[in-house]
C-alpha cells in the first residue's frame, strides 16, 4: 500500500455509506494514524444481546469481512438461528446472522463483565485484524428516537428496519445525549487530527448523533486540523436509505448549500458529486467536485485519495 | 397411536439415553398423562446464555427434532457462530449449534424477564409441539460438581465436554441442592403418578441430582404408584458416556443388584438387559429382562411398551 498521507486522519462514520469511505481511507492512511469515530445511537438490545449495527458495519467493512451484497452483516453468513426463532413463534424483524451472533454474544458478555464499549470494540476489531482504530463516540447509552405520524415514537431500529423507514417522520432526537459524554479517546483523536472527514452518512441519523454527544461539537469547533464533509447525496437523492425522504420530512434541504448550512462552523470544505456541479458556485466553503458513488473497492480508495489530496491543499 | 396405558406416567430423565426412553413413552402414553422430570444440574452459563443441556435433549427428542447422529442438539444444525467465535480468538469447547442458539437466547431472555425455568421450559416445549410435559425438577440453581484427580474441582460441563470425561473422579456433589426445593409441579406429578420410571440415564450424573433436590426423595418414598428403574448398563458397561468408568472410580458397582442397592427404598422393580440375565436371580426386587438397547425409534417404543405392560402387572 502506498500511503497517500502521513496526516492523522479522523473519520466520522455511520453505516454502510460511511463505512465504504472509511474502507477507502484505511487503504490510504497508515493504520496507526487512522481513527474512525462511530455512531452508537442506533445500538439496541434484542434477545438480550447488545447490538451495535453501525460499529459492526464499519468493523466488518474495514476488516474485509462485510457482506458485499448488503454492505452490512458478514459475508457468507446464514440464518439458521432466526429460522429456529420463527419455529418458536417469534417474528424476528432484525436480520441476525449466525456468524454475526458471535460478535453480539462477545460484546454482550464483555459489557456485562464491566468492559466499556470502547474496550469491547477495540478487542473485537483487533481480533478481526481491522486496520485503523474504531472508537464509539461515547461509552454511555445514546439512542436515536423517531417520532412518526403513523406509529408515534419509534426506536431507531424499529423505524429503520421493522418499518423499513416508510413512516413519515415528525421529529428526531437523541435520547441520553444530554447526559452522555464523549470518550477521552474520541475527543483526543479529534483534537490531534490533521484531517477530519464526515463520511457520506445520513446527516440526521448517523453524523448528528455523533455531534450531539457533549464534547464533540466543541472539539470540532476548536479543531487544529481541517474538517471536510462528503455529501451522501447525489443529484438531490440519497444513494441508499432514507436520508433524502427524512430530511425532506424534517424541512431540511439536501443541496450542497443546505449541507454547508447544516454543518456550519464545523467544516472547512465539502465534497460533492459531479451530478451537483451546478450548485458548486453557491457554496460558502471550498468544494471538491468528484464522483462520489462507491460501487467497487477501487471506487472507495479512489474517493479517499481524492479527498485526502484535496484536503492537503486546503491545509496550505 | 394406540395408547398402551391410561396410567399417569412420570419419567425421570437425564440426557441422551433417558430422552430415548422418554420418546418411547411419549408414543405409548396420552400426552396429558405423561410428565418428564428433567435434570437441571448440568445447566451452565456460556457467553451469557443459560444452557440446559438435559432439558433440551429431552425436548428436542420428544419433539422429533433431535440430531439422530448424536442424540443431542438439533437435526440439520450448523456451526457458523462457533466458527466466527474461533475467528475472534475464542476456543469454544461446547458445541453450540446455530439453530440451538435460538433456544438458549429465548431461555436466557425469558429468565431475565422473571419467568421461572418451569415456565420457560413449558413455553419452549409447547412452541415445538413436544408431546407430554417437561418439568425441571427445580427452578433454583443446582450444579453438579466433579472433583477430579488431575484437574481439581470441575463444573459438570467442563468435566463432561471440555475434558471428555477423561479425568479420574474422586467425588461428585450437587452444589445448591441443599438450598433448592423441588417445584410444586414436579412434586404433585410424583404424588399423582400411577407409574414412575427412572429412565436409563447415568445414576450419579442424571438421576441422583434429581433425587438430591429436597422433596423428591420424600415424594418417591411416599409414592402411591409403582416405581421402576431401567438400567443404563448392558453387560457391565455403559451404553454411552462415562457411567461405568465414573461409578467404578466412586467405588459403586453397576450390576443389577448394585443398582437396586443404589435405589433402595425408591424402586419396586428393575429393567435389565438380556446380557445381564444371569444376575436376575440375585435381585431383591422384581426384574424384567428385555433388550434395552435403543438404536431405532421402534426400539424406543418397544422398550417403553414392554416396561409399561410389565409395570401394569406389578401393580396388581
Amino acid at each position: 500500500m502506498v500511503h497517500v498521507t502521513e496526516s492523522r486522519v479522523v473519520a466520522l462514520a455511520g453505516g454502510v455509506g460511511g463505512a465504504k469511505l472509511a474502507y477507502g481511507l484505511a487503504q490510504c492512511v497508515p493504520s496507526e494514524r487512522l481513527t474512525v469515530i462511530g455512531n452508537v445511537a442506533d445500538d439496541f438490545t434484542l434477545y438480550g444481546l447488545h447490538i451495535s449495527p453501525d460499529l459492526d458495519t464499519v468493523m466488518y467493512t474495514l476488516a474485509g469481512l462485510a457482506n458485499p451484497k448488503t454492505g452490512w452483516g458478514l459475508a457468507g453468513d446464514s440464518w439458521q438461528m432466526l429460522d429456529m426463532l420463527t419455529r418458536y413463534g417469534e417474528q424476528p424483524w432484525f436480520r441476525l446472522g449466525d456468524r454475526d451472533l458471535a460478535t453480539h454474544l462477545l460484546r454482550t458478555q464483555w459489557l456485562a463483565a464491566g468492559l466499556s464499549l470502547t474496550e469491547v470494540t477495540a478487542r473485537l476489531a483487533e481480533a478481526l485484524g481491522m486496520p485503523g482504530r474504531l472508537l464509539p463516540v461515547t461509552d454511555e447509552p445514546v439512542r436515536t428516537m423517531v417520532e412518526t405520524v403513523e406509529h408515534g415514537t419509534l426506536g431507531f431500529q424499529e423505524y429503520f428496519v421493522r418499518h423499513r423507514w416508510q413512516p413519515t417522520v415528525r421529529q428526531v432526537w437523541y435520547q441520553g445525549a444530554g447526559d452522555a459524554r464523549a470518550t477521552d479517546a474520541a475527543l483526543s483523536a479529534l483534537r490531534a487530527a490533521d484531517v477530519i472527514v464526515f463520511c457520506p452518512s445520513n446527516p440526521v441519523l448517523s453524523i448528528e448523533p455523533i455531534l450531539a454527544v457533549p464534547g464533540v461539537r466543541q472539539a470540532l469547533q476548536a479543531r487544529r486540523g481541517v474538517c471536510v464533509a462528503v455529501s451522501p447525496f447525489v443529484g438531490g437523492k440519497a444513494v441508499k436509505g432514507p436520508a433524502d425522504k427524512l430530511m425532506g420530512e424534517l424541512g431540511l434541504g439536501i443541496t450542497p448549500p443546505d449541507l454547508i448550512r447544516y454543518y456550519v462552523g464545523l467544516i472547512d470544505g465539502l465534497v460533492i458529486d459531479e451530478a451537483d456541479r451546478a450548485l458548486a458556485g453557491e457554496c460558502a466553503v471550498p468544494v471538491l467536485v468528484t464522483p462520489t458513488l462507491m460501487r467497487s473497492d477501487a471506487d472507495k480508495v479512489h474517493l479517499a485519495e481524492k479527498v485526502l489530496h484535496w484536503v492537503e491543499g486546503l491545509h496550505g
